[in-house]
C-alpha cells in the first residue's frame, strides 16, 4: 500500500474530553503550533456552539501563519424540528470562520429514535440540510457518522442512508465513527470494506476509541480497507479509553504500510512533539507506550541485551531514531555482563570483561541487587560503584553524626522536623541545622546547606523527584525500601539510589549518592566518561 | 465462535522483564493467588535456570494448594553443540518440579546465524531434542517459537521446520510469538492462518508483544484463525511496550467472541485482580486502561452525560459490572454514590441516597480524594469515614505528643530510631518509649505498647504488609504520599491509608486507622457488618 492519507487531530476537542485534561487557550495554541510543525494536514480544535471559550481560539488561531494544517470546527447538525438557519450551534460555528466544519449526526438508529428521540427521517433530513448549508458557506465539509458501525450492525441499510444524506448535502468527506469503542478489527474491516465499495470516489474516513484496546489496529483495518482521511488525538486523550492514538499510527502507516502521512523528514519529531503535547496536558506518558514511550526502546533481558548488542533488527521493530525516540539497556539482575562492561567502558575504555576490576565490580552489583538495590533508572549510582572499585572515587565528605527529630503536633505548622548535621571536608568541621516538612526533606536541607559552605557548585543542585518503594513489605513497617531520587543543576538529570530497611537511611544514601555524583563530575579527569548523556 | 481457550498468563515472568518492575517471591506468591481465584490455566513463573531466586518461588508455589492454575517454568532450548543432558539451564528446569514446560527456540533464521550463532540444522535439533527431553520426563510440554511471525516473513519455509521440530519433540503446543511486537493484524491473521492448516490437530498458541500497539488485537486475529491458546500478562506488564494484556483480551474474547476463557462468574473480579496485581508490583494503572481503568467507563462530556442516563448502551460498549468496574458521571454530583450507598449499607442498612449522613460521607469523600486519598484497597479506612458520620464512632485514646528521633551512626545496629509517645485513654495518661529500624517502625512499636495497657485485645494484632507512593513526585522530598498498611489479628485482615507531605505522619495516620478498626470492631453493635471480608 502506499496510498497518501488525510491526517485529522482531535487533541483539542475530542482529547479534551479525557478525564483530567482541560486545555486553556494559551496551551490549545502552543498544542496547534506543534501540530502544524510535524505537519498534521486537519486540526479540529474545538466546538463554538458548546463552548464560548473555543470561540477566542479560534480567533486567535486564525491569526496565525500555518504550514500544513486546515483548522476544522466541530459541531452538530441542526436540532430536529427547526430550520438550519435559526439553529444557534449552526450559526455559532460559523463564528469560527476555520476553512473545515465537521458536522456529526446519528448513523445509529437506536440513537435516533431512543437518545435524540426524533424520526429516522427527520434525522436524514438534518444531516443533509446541515451540510448543504455549509457547503453553501464555501466551507469542506466532513460528515461524522456517528455510532456508524454500531448502527451498521444493528441496521445496516438505515446507517447507509445516513451517508447518502451527508453526499446528498454534499459533504467532501464521510467519516466512519466507531463512538462506544467496543468494535473488532475483522468486523471493521468487512464493514469499511462495503462502504467504500458502495460510494466509489468519495473519501471516507475513520474515527475510532479503544474501549476494547483496539483503536489503533480498528485505524489499520479500515486504511487496508480502503479509508484514506485517519482520524486520532496525538497521544491518545479522549473520552474514556480515548481515542485512536496518532503516534501510534503515523510511524505504523507511513514505516510499515508505506501510506505518506505527514512529511517524511517530520517523523523523526514524532517523540519530541507527543511528549510536548503530554507535558502541555500535565499528563505523563505510560512508560510503555508503543514508539514514544521512554521503555519504548529499552532493553532489560539478559539474552535480549545479547542480541540487541549483535544487531538491534534482532529485538527492535525499528530503528527508534526514526521516531525520535532512543535506546537503553537496563541494568538488572536479568541483564548480562555485556551491558556493565559498556557502561564501564564509558570511564574506563581500557577494560575487558577479563579484567579483576570488571569481575570486582559484577560482584558487587550481584550483591547489591540482593540487597535490594536496583540500577536501571538509577545509572549515576551504578557509576559511582564503578569509580570506586576504578580508584577513581575519593570521598568529598565525612559524616560525623546526624539526628532528624519528628514530633506531633509539630512545632511549626509544615515543618514537622528536625534535622541536625556535623560533617567534616579536609579536617574542617560544620555543623548545621534546618527544619523540612518530614524527615528526608529536614535532613536534605541540613546536608547541603553544611555541603554549600565547602561546594558552592551545589547551590545550583536540586531534588526533582523521589520515589520510594517498599521491598519484601511482609515484614512490614521494618520493611526494606528502596528510594530514589533524581537530582538536577538545571543543565543535566540524574538519579541515585539507596536501600534500606529505614527509608531515613535508604534516602540518605541517594542523597550523599545524588551529591558526591555532581562534586565527581566536576574531576577533571572523569568528565568525558561522566557527562555522557544518561542510558546511552 | 466459541472455541474454549486457554489461558496462559507471564505476568511472573515475561512482566517481570517490564522496567520498573522487580517481584519479591512473597509478591510473585500473591500475584499466583490472585491468577488462580480468577481462573487461569496456566501461569508461567520463572527461569530457574537464569535466576536462582525463582528456585525458592516454586518450592513454595509447589505448597500452595491451587484450583485452576497449571505452573510452567520457562527456558531456552540446550544450547548448540552439547547433549541436552550435560546443558545446566535444562537441568535447572528440571528442579522447578512443575508439571509444565515452556521451550523457547529460535525461529527466525537470522536469529539463529546471526545471534545465537550456530547452523540452521543445529537449531532444529536444539528444539526437537529439549522438548523430547521434558517430554521424557513427563512434562506437558509447549515450544514458544520465538520471533516465529518475522521468521516467516524472512524463510517460511525454516520458519515451518521450527514448528516440525517441536512437533518431532513431542510438543503438546506450538506457541507461536510476535516477540518484536511489530506485526499488523491483517498479516498475523493470514499467517496463522496457513499455520493451522499445516497442523490439524495440534494445539496452536498466540504470543505476542506491543510495540506498534497490536498486541491484543494480533492476538484476537490469531483466535480469529483459529489459534486456541492465549499468553499475555494480567495488566500487559512485558519487555519494552509490554506483552498483550489479558485483563483486556478475557472479556474481549469472553464478551464479544463467546469463547469461554475463565469460570464465566468469574469475571467480575477482574478489575479488582488487575488493580491488585498492579499495586502488589507498586505500577500505576493508567485511567484510560480498557475494562480496569478508572476512566473506563467515566463520561464527561455533556451529550455522553445526557445519552447514558437515557440507556447505557448509548456510550458504552459493555456494562461496567460485567468486568467489576463501575460507571463514573464526572459532571453529575451523584457521581460513585450507589457505590458509596453499597458500604454504608452494611453498617446502617436503613440510610438512603438522600439522607444528611450520605451526602455529608459522599462530600467528605471528595475531599479526602481531592487530598491524594484512594480507598480501592483501604476499605477499613473508609469504614472509619462512615462510622464517624453516623455517630457509630468514638476516639478511642488522644494523642498527647510524639516525638521520633533517628540519628547515623545508629546508637544500636538496626535501631536506628527511637520513638517517645505519649496518650490518654479515659483520662488516664500513658507514655512510654520504644526503638525501631526507621521511625514508622519504632512510632508502630512505641504505640502499640502504650495502647496494649488499655487494650490486651491488641497484642495479636500486627503488621504484614506497608506500602508508600509518592504523589506529585515533581516537589520531590517534600512531595505527598500516600502510605497503605496492612494489618492482621491472625484471622482477619484489614487495610488502611494515611495521606499527608510527612511520610511519619502518613504512616501515623494510617496506623491509628488501623487500630481503630480493630478495636471498634469489638464493639458489639458494628460486628455484623464490618467483620464482612474485603472488597465484598
Amino acid at each position: 500500500m502506499n496510498n497518501k492519507l488525510e491526517i485529522f487531530d482531535s487533541t483539542l476537542r475530542d482529547g479534551a474530553q479525557a478525564e483530567g485534561i482541560s486545555f486553556s487557550v494559551q496551551d490549545k495554541l502552543k498544542i496547534l503550533k506543534s501540530l502544524d510543525e510535524i505537519g498534521i494536514s486537519y486540526v479540529e480544535a474545538g466546538n463554538p456552539g458548546s463552548n464560548p471559550k473555543d470561540l477566542d481560539f479560534f480567533q486567535q488561531a486564525g491569526r496565525m501563519k500555518l504550514g500544513h494544517v486546515k483548522l476544522a470546527a466541530f459541531g452538530s447538525t441542526r436540532r430536529w424540528g427547526i430550520a438550519v438557519e435559526d439553529d444557534d450551534n449552526v450559526k455559532s460555528m460559523l463564528t469560527a470562520d476555520t476553512p473545515v466544519v465537521v458536522i456529526f449526526g446519528k448513523s445509529w438508529d437506536f440513537h435516533v429514535t431512543d437518545i435524540i428521540r426524533t424520526t429516522l427521517e427527520e434525522n436524514l433530513a438534518m444531516i443533509r440540510d446541515t451540510v448543504a448549508f455549509f457547503k453553501a458557506h464555501g466551507k469542506e465539509v466532513l460528515f461524522d457518522a456517528e455510532h456508524f458501525y454500531d448502527g451498521w450492525k444493528a441496521n445496516p441499510e438505515y446507517a447507509l442512508r445516513t451517508l447518502k444524506a451527508g453526499i446528498a448535502g454534499g459533504a467532501d468527506c464521510l467519516v466512519l465513527c466507531e463512538t462506544n469503542g467496543g468494535a473488532l478489527p475483522m468486523e471493521v474491516y468487512e464493514i469499511t470494506r462495503d462502504v467504500v465499495k458502495q460510494f466509489p470516489g468519495t473519501r471516507i474516513g475513520i474515527h475510532t476509541h479503544n474501549d476494547a484496546g483496539m483503536a489503533e489496529a480498528n485505524t489499520i483495518m479500515a486504511v487496508e480497507a480502503g479509508a484514506v482521511h485517519v482520524q486520532g488525538t496525538f497521544v491518545g486523550f479522549g473520552e474514556r479509553c480515548g481515542n485512536a492514538n496518532l503516534s501510534i499510527l503515523l510511524p505504523t502507516l507511513q514505516l510499515k504500510k508505506h501510506c505518506p502521512c505527514i512529511p517524511e523528514t517530520e517523523l523523526g519529531r514524532l517523540t519530541h512533539t507527543a511528549r510536548k503535547i503530554a507535558e502541555i496536558a500535565n499528563v505523563s506518558i505510560p512508560h510503555g507506550m508503543p514508539y514514544i514511550g521512554k521503555s519504548a526502546f529499552t532493553h532489560k533481558g539478559g539474552m535480549h541485551i545479547d542480541g540487541v548488542s549483535k544487531n538491534t533488527a534482532s529485538f527492535e521493530h525499528i530503528d527508534p531514531e526514526l521516531v525520535g525516540n532512543e535506546r537503553r539497556m537496563l541494568m538488572s539482575e536479568v541483564s548480562g555482563r555485556s551491558m556493565v562492561l559498556k557502561r564501564i567502558h564509558r570511564i574506563s575504555p581500557e577494560m575487558t570483561k577479563d579484567s579483576p576490576e570488571t569481575k570486582a565490580i559484577i560482584a558487587r552489583l550481584k550483591e547489591l541487587e540482593m540487597e535490594g538495590y536496583q540500577f536501571e533508572g538509577a545509572e549515576s549510582s551504578f557509576d559511582l560503584v564503578i569509580c570506586k572499585h576504578l580508584g577513581k572515587y575519593k570521598p568529598f565528605f565525612e559524616l560525623d553524626h546526624f539526628k532528624v527529630i519528628g514530633e506531633q503536633p509539630p512545632l511549626q505548622e509544615g515543618l514537622s522536623s528536625t534535622a541536625m548535621i556535623k560533617i567534616k571536608v579536609s579536617g574542617n568541621d560544620e555543623i548545621t541545622a534546618a527544619q523540612g516538612d518530614g524527615p528526608v526533606h529536614a535532613l536534605d536541607r541540613a546536608l547541603r546547606k553544611a555541603l554549600e559552605v565547602f561546594y558552592p557548585v551545589l547551590r545550583d543542585v536540586h531534588l526533582t523527584d523521589y520515589k520510594v518503594r517498599v521491598l519484601n513489605s511482609r515484614d512490614a513497617s521494618a520493611a526494606r525500601v528502596r528510594v530514589l531520587i533524581e537530582s538536577t543543576d538545571g543543565e543535566d538529570a540524574w538519579t541515585t539510589v539507596g536501600v534500606s530497611t529505614d527509608i531515613v537511611d535508604a534516602s540518605w544514601i541517594a542523597l550523599v549518592d545524588s551529591i558526591e555524583y555532581k562534586l565527581l563530575q566536576q574531576t577533571e579527569n572523569l568528565h568525558e566518561g561522566l557527562t555522557v548523556k544518561e542510558n546511552t
